[in-house]
């Protein structure tokens, strides 16, 4: 058993790499963040999928909407719905510098735990075209990692896996599926009620609904009454 | 006049920067992080210093106590003395992945703000050996925020400057001086009393004094009854 820090939002992608961490051997201590995300809801399922999986959960808060300019940090920019908002560049979704605030933060905890390993699910094929969560950027996130620590300096490595990295949203669910996650556990809306049931329109649940389908599994998503 | 997110801890190299970056032309955007940090006498330096210069000032709060690991977040690591400190490998006053986070905060800033600057007061001369400010380490970090926002996608860079990295504590002092700032309102402590009074002892005061002494100028740090 190695400790490793493993970011989890509380999603469908970050809950499948605990599950994938945990299975490769990984004692996980699981990140999440609160920065002031219209989907709090996130951090309840975060919280009940680290307890459902047995491991360590810690929820640091980091109030992004200080500095706004995302529909998810600010309360001035609607969510859009899927259709506008996965048609041509980057949502208006994307939250700046969101995944290397994760990633430093995931980094200084794995550096105080002696964790060699940080799991983050970033996936760049049923994605939103976040420019942080592109292979060249983590991989450039690793190569500042390993300039940036003392433990670095002492000539060890805290390696970030994205196990997701190439995998189809389908692909991502089968794989959870083989792990016994529970996907009813998770939330991946962008604007969910305060049940925690989804929209059904923004972009994060146009994906994920699509993943299921392909994948040809039940879709376990609590819709807001009306919907769907 | 280009906007730019200076970040401002309060300290001599920080308000150093800050005055630097405004002699460039810049339209400054100060960043203060509350951290948990023992010495948050260091925020009210930071706010004082921003009004005095006229820079916008904002302070985000990220309680990095959750993690500990270091002198400055953890009640139960005491500050060592500048001899202790000082004297062979990273001190335990460093924590974990601070700049790389701070650096995080201001990127997500600077891209909300479309400012092309970030710049820190990172010195690699005189300095505590911490890995995060060295040369080679903001060079990584430069590469990987080259990929990690938006505005990259756009082909626009968010470039980071640390116009100190080279340049000894008295040069700084020297140049804080000829930019007209006023170092009775920086606090370089690391456990000031609550009067925002200097310890004398730790690894920041000492290198802080010392640079004083070599620049040859009178040194406004107030001390502690009893000490100096």
């Amino acid at each position: 058993m190695h400790p490793s820090v493993v970011l989890l939002s509380g999603g469908v992608d970050s809950a499948v790499t605990l599950a994938y961490a945990q299975q490769q051997g990984a004692e996980c201590y699981a990140l999440s963040i609160d920065y002031g995300q219209r989907h709090r809801a996130e951090l309840a399922a975060a919280a009940r999928i680290s307890r459902e999986r047995g491991a360590q959960h810690r929820v640091v808060r980091l109030d992004l909407r200080a500095f706004g300019g995302s529909a998810l940090t600010s309360d001035a920019i609607d969510v859009p719905n899927a259709s506008a908002a996965l048609h041509g560049g980057v949502p208006i979704t994307y939250v700046p510098a969101r995944n290397t605030i994760f990633l430093s933060l995931a980094l200084a905890w794995a550096e105080v735990l002696k964790a060699p390993y940080i799991y983050i699910g970033a996936n760049a094929v049923d994605y939103s075209g976040y420019p942080d969560c592109r292979p060249e950027y983590l991989a450039a996130f690793q190569s500042m990692a390993d300039l940036a620590t003392k433990v670095a300096l002492d000539g060890a490595r805290i390696v970030i896996e994205a196990p997701l990295l190439h995998l189809s949203k389908a692909r991502i669910i089968e794989l959870g599926l083989g792990l016994g996650l529970d996907f009813a556990a998770t939330v991946s809306c962008y604007q969910p009620d305060a049940l925690g049931r989804a929209c059904g329109t923004c972009d994060a649940c146009a994906i994920r609904r699509r993943g299921f389908e392909e994948a040809g599994v039940a879709d376990p998503t609590r819709y807001q009454p009306g919907l769907v």
